[in-house]
């Protein structure tokens, strides 16, 4: 089928879902997470395609992880979308309501988007996630995945098609792009008539190439270079903790620490009892001359080291003279993405909320806590790291638009 | 000067200006309206060359007129500056906290969105207008006005820069593109490092170059194609005043009705004496065969008329069988900006409510109430069409973004 006629598709299914009831969609959502369990053999046998495919063309090893499913992924797929169905739909909520003096009455509401387009690369699990959370809210959706987990994919689609249809939805609220040829995604991107927003989930690359080549709106999420300062006035043995966690807790996430920021005043106390903790995880640190006046066998940090996200047992560490500078470098090098400060100083840490520019920024507390389930949101499609629409963790309420209605009894413009 | 370093130099500014106070921000607005007032013979100067040379390019009166400065225009801008003054401060405003079971604490407040570019046409009043918005909301601002009123717009810009910088804020705060090359725009529109959003102001053309060419996130305005529908429960009385007023009030704004959707059952009753009326102003009608039926003189209407946004004294007409079918019509055509709904049946009025995808959606009321003002948001950059981010009016509350900011003591992840 070609992209103009999903799109149409799209569009079209987009209005029965908005005025589909929450318990419909819940009814939905359930009996989708049912079907996906009791589909397991199929989906299996689809991702086994996949697999074979993907140890033929020579994936790596991380690669081939991501794409592989097994019951309990499966299972936690089906979770997933009964977890969603548990959420408050946002849908139809009234924001704010103001009558002006000339007698209309102003209410502002929650709607859905309308069509939401999600690209990612080889997590078949996406496919079951990104549905459920755009199929809460009210959006129709359009996936593509990576060509990777073309079988996968195919196979999780046609199991939430089916249950939707079945449940007096049509099933066109959730499409895959199975046309694997770049000028169809690039179609895709451009398809401003049918397509609200989109949203990239993946590296980098995808990223930029997504941004760089969309005029559909998009949602920028995921890259985090992500800093802790460690500030004159910290309390060192909170420190160590937040730090190994922020860094180490899991490596290959965007709110894992990449970079530390030391006051000079500190750097005594803190990085040789720190640089021993890591060593425990075998994290290479990368330091800049003050640092390695201290550690005095850790490699030097060109600023390249300062722009790199690394997701690795890699850790930058830069010193400064002040909270000043701190801020000045982290807003230099960071993704706007999570930022902390660990500091018993109340000002300095006041103003490190105030002028860091990132979408969650932290006081003594690690930066693995930025996501959607931590923040309660009860569900993440992403963490978007600009300042358009939305900021940080993205749950259901991030998958809405809103419109205002105005209501009056034969009011006209003077 | 090159676009690389006017977008260092807003970047660095934007830090310095999200710092800034509201009463400082307010003191440097209210003597940026002193010096536009006192600067008069200056600006007015520099319009005459813009004048002149429009005129020896043949440039039309609606045009011209537009490009045209003079005493009365110059206070009212300085006017509009004041009253931006009066306008709360919408930056660090709280908007929710919300304490999570392992007692971190989270505050999501509004902040400045960093820099926003503004690309617009012929109209130098822009030039003030979108600065003191966007300087109170404590943005950085770039602009990239109309080639032809780029004498005026210096000479608005060089006024403000100059207090800005008096004020002891940096006057980097507000930069003009002064080359006009197009290379140069189409750089703009690329520097995502520096520029956090784009907002063409202006016609068609304008915003779809924008939208097609930047990879900066766009907020698309202005375009409206807006309905009203005539229920079939409809209060005649009520129904004309409304459509007369929506179409001819001002006829070149986007909030303007441009097609009329009919109930069959209301045409008898409705039409010959809106067409009386609408015949006061020179509306030219154009109409379905069922329309012609009763106004037999008026100008078939092709799909294409149901599609225009006139900006004239012209108004389609199109007859429907139903509420269903006037809500399937609109959203086929509509621009997703204004559609009204005339009925005394509340019920086919929240249907209408409920399912037109549009920004706002009235019942019984003018589509001219669409602006930032009637709205009582003191203020307006422009009327969003899209859905991400802001929908509607856009006044100071949607030139912000927002943070989270997290306090703990000692949490990490397990």
């Amino acid at each position: 089928m070609d992209i103009i006629s999903m799109g149409q598709k799209a569009a079209a299914a987009k209005y029965m879902l908005q005025k589909t009831a929450s318990e419909q969609k819940n009814k939905a959502l359930l009996e989708a997470a049912e079907a996906l369990c009791s589909s397991e053999e199929e989906i299996l046998t689809a991702n086994r395609a996949d697999i074979a495919q993907g140890e033929a063309n020579g994936m790596h090893m991380g690669m081939l992880d991501r794409l592989r499913l097994n019951h309990e992924r499966i299972e936690a797929m089906a979770d997933g979308l009964r977890q969603i169905a548990l959420l408050e739909d946002p849908v139809n909520k009234v924001l704010e309501t103001f009558e002006r003096p000339n007698g209309l009455y102003i209410e502002k509401r929650r709607v859905p988007m309308g069509v939401i387009g999600i690209i990612y690369e080889s997590r078949p699990n996406v496919t079951a996630d990104a549905f459920g959370l755009c199929f809460k809210a009210g959006n129709a959706v359009i996936l593509k995945g990576g060509s990777d987990a073309i079988h996968s994919n195919q196979a999780i689609t046609s199991v939430l098609r089916k249950v939707v249809g079945k449940c007096g939805i049509t099933e066109d609220c959730v499409q895959l792009i199975t046309d694997t040829d770049r000028s169809v995604t690039n179609a895709f991107m451009k398809m401003n008539e049918y397509v609200d927003v989109l949203i990239p989930r993946g590296g980098a690359g995808l990223i930029r190439a997504v941004v760089e080549n969309s005029t559909v709106p998009v949602i920028e999420t995921g890259t985090g270079n992500c800093h802790i300062y460690v500030d004159k006035d910290a309390d060192i043995t909170m420190a160590i903790p937040i730090i190994c966690n922020a860094k180490t807790q899991r490596i290959g996430v965007c709110n894992a620490c990449e970079s530390l920021v030391v006051h000079e005043d500190m750097r005594q106390g803190l990085l040789p009892a720190l640089a021993m903790k890591l060593s425990e995880y075998n994290v290479e640190i990368r330091g800049d001359e003050q640092t390695r006046e201290i550690l005095t066998d850790v490699i030097p940090a060109t600023p390249e080291d300062y722009g790199t996200e690394y997701l690795d047992y890699i850790l930058s560490i830069k010193t400064v003279k002040s909270v000043e500078d701190a801020i000045d470098h982290i807003n230099q090098y960071n993704t706007k993405h999570s930022d902390c400060i660990i500091t018993d100083n109340m000002e300095n840490a006041e103003k490190f909320l105030n002028e860091i520019d990132a979408a969650c920024v932290y006081v003594n507390a690690s930066t693995r806590f930025t996501d959607g389930f931590e923040f309660g949101f009860g569900a993440e499609i992403g963490i978007s790291t600009q300042k358009l629409h939305a900021r940080g963790p993205m749950g259901l309420n991030e998958l809405t638009s809103y419109k205002y209605t105005i209501k009056g009894y034969g009011q006209i413009r003077p």
